[in-house]
């Protein structure tokens, strides 16, 4: 990392827990690689003290955003000034821009990463079917960008079925002519499985699905990074299936990310 | 640097302006010394802003703490909730540390880095007589520090004369013994003379005290770091005096601030 200056751009990552984030590693190595003076930096936030932070980080004039993740994408979204159509149908954000004035502009970048994240290690998305593990705000975003990228089932599991029944409709809305199902934890009869609750964040957490229901003919792909092998992984590698792992979810969005964040630099990155 | 993760420990600069401060640097610099992972970020926070992002920051579980500087030494103390004794009589703080429960205790470092620094370079305090420019935090901390020290006088010019009375008075109730003045903009008469306004931060900014009565047998301080070389610094030196820059007085506080800020490391600095 280059050294931090009183002329250093600030960013953030609100989370809670904060450890396992990677954000600062891949946004500041993305800084350096295109010449850009700034830094991300771990903020813990618990749920109760969201607003407050939001607050205190529009007064940072410095600041030219935060990635927002586990617990805060669902609650992000009210905090702030301004987001996409789609953003709000997905009802969740992961990334805020801070505006000269302090108005906070909100993305969702999740879903699109996640594609991109799958397509960059040559796995196909258009005509398969999908289960999707969780109605949070990585699922919410996932959910619309699967969709969009042509799945041709895709079925939401979701401890609360209220939830997932309601994802289904905002999905619905927006593609009328898609095959979207709310199902239980067991991911059979699909092509894809994704997680993409927290669950396998914190050692002992439940399992997010199913296991014992999983063939070896499934993808089963995991929105979590850290660890990197979650007790899903591991027993989707037991029974036979291919994975695929949290990492490259981050890594297909941080230039994404750094671009809506304003963060130009003298160089495009991969030609330093 | 060593790279930011979700595990460094977080501190910032509070300042308006930003571009200048030098603590990132210094104590980024003394945390890798001392093997200690933790990062200081500049935070450009304007005074209207000053309440609502302190009171953010005590909602960020990993922040250690914030060092504070122009123009918020004063307004910081109202938003801690405990200060030494002196800190309080100061009335002014640099250094804030965050408790595990969000709790905000100040204290005043300037005082004595900025006679530690001075000592440092092998000055005299002791006996001489002190002319002070300012009124406003870090006047008030080295005004009772260079008193501390023993010097044989000190003449406290401010614009606002009845903030220098007031330092006056706060300086006699904790040392009845001392002989402390209210001068006006000549430092004639002096062996020290210290700029502790954050005139010459700026460009254009006018001189702090009438530089047209400094002689040669004084030695001119600054607290200003950034720019070098102030106005009143080339004036000094070309009336022939001596002249002590900025610098030490962070330089010498780096290791005090680390300690109160709780940032200890595997190692002590400069055995790495």
């Amino acid at each position: 990392m280059t050294p931090v200056t009183g002329k250093t751009r600030l960013f953030g990552i609100l989370a809670d827990p904060i450890h396992h984030v990677q954000a600062p590693q891949r946004l500041n190595e993305h800084f350096a690689a295109i010449g850009f003076d700034g830094v991300m930096v771990p903020m813990h936030v618990r749920p109760d003290n969201l607003a407050s932070v939001v607050a205190g980080l529009r007064g940072m004039e410095n600041l030219g955003g935060v990635v927002v993740t586990v617990p805060h994408k669902t609650a992000i979204l009210a905090l702030c000034d301004e987001a996409s159509d789609v953003t709000r149908k997905i009802g969740a954000a992961n990334v805020v821009r801070r505006e000269a004035d302090g108005r906070l502009v909100a993305t969702m970048l999740d879903g699109e990463g996640f594609v991109r994240g799958l397509q960059g290690e040559g796995r196909q998305v258009e005509g398969r079917s999908a289960y999707l593990a969780g109605a949070g705000g990585a699922a919410n975003a996932i959910a619309f960008s699967l969709v969009q990228a042509g799945v041709s089932r895709l079925t939401v599991g979701n401890r609360t079925t209220a939830k997932a029944e309601d994802l289904r409709q905002r999905v619905l809305a927006l593609y009328p002519a898609a095959d979207v199902r709310v199902g239980t934890a067991d991911p059979s009869g699909h092509d894809l499985v994704v997680n993409a609750t927290s669950l396998g964040l914190r050692e002992g957490d439940a399992l997010p699905l199913d296991v014992s229901r999983l063939a070896p003919e499934q993808l089963v792909c995991e929105v979590i990074m850290q660890p990197k092998e979650t007790a899903l992984l591991l027993a989707a590698r037991q029974r036979g299936c291919d994975i695929h792992y949290g990492a490259p979810m981050l890594a297909s969005q941080v230039a994404l990310m750094a671009e809506f964040l304003g963060a130009r630099g003298a160089r495009v990155a991969g030609t330093a």
